[in-house]
């Protein structure tokens, strides 16, 4: 019964994504006394522009550090 | 007060999810004594890379369905 | 594949819950072409207290409205 | 730790969401006694075609206000 | 239509939260062009128990700089 | 930034759930190229009476196996 969303920022591979649900399944089902047909992992891609630390977007922390 | 969420997975035409919304509108007011009015639906659809069921991408299986 | 969450003021009885479960599952396989054990629903009970509409929560609009 | 999510419908610019960022955090922070670097705020841009209101998607209601 | 979700950890009181509403509503309308009859927050009480960063739970972190 | 959301029935001790915090922070770090820091997971427990599968909550299901 496990369902998992899982929120990054994007920009991460195809083939991470897939090492991830193996890896995530694997230690649900190790900790939670579960099945791995009962995992469901959601992935949510946030782009830096949506997503902010302390009031700002990460996208403007990016742009700040690059040209302080 | 009725704020739903549906994560689908992508391909749905727009004639389909308008026709979910109506119904399930429908099914929640019939059953929840609540009003059309109150009731929001919100889609999110999942491309078949960002969902995993133990601990394999939708992809992947459907990848591996296609060519054994 | 569809995953549902309802967010619901608190207060349905379990009998609400299991009709809406059913007639919402109708639903989705009606208009989204997919079968009753791929269909997920989870309730997600809140109280009036943490739910705000306008910038007030529920629980205030409903004492304001019972004492003006 | 407040994690934040705010679903919206799409269309705003980042300097109205960088906006929002700051002023969101600014009055989580003077209201809920924790730092700015406690907080998380993440912006989903919802289609119009996947929001519904009353059974009808936000697409099709503003079509039909446009031709009645 | 900004639908927007607090996720806390619990001990906040009903005062701090009304205040929050209020502040965060303002913040969204000032910033984001909407009414605040639009505005709906919902907030999310987290036990320390159920929320971990860097792998331990709150509750385990805040046990350990206790009784070092 | 990985911010990871565990929904799962209720019944886990928080021995497991610790366990898991940890071995899913391990699984993420190891795949997605992110500090433990960046890592944070919220579980959240659904009681039997409000998830279903198939459009029966799962409280029932049980039930009916029980005495069929």
């Amino acid at each position: 019964m496990p369902i998992v969303t899982v929120a990054l920022m994007e920009g991460r591979t195809q083939e991470q994504k897939d090492a991830m649900f193996a890896r995530v399944t694997e230690a649900l089902c190790a900790t939670l006394d579960c099945q791995p047909e009962q995992v469901r992992i959601r992935v949510e891609d946030m782009s830096d522009g949506d997503f902010a630390v302390a009031g700002k977007s990460v996208a403007r922390s990016n742009a700040e550090r690059e040209s302080p």
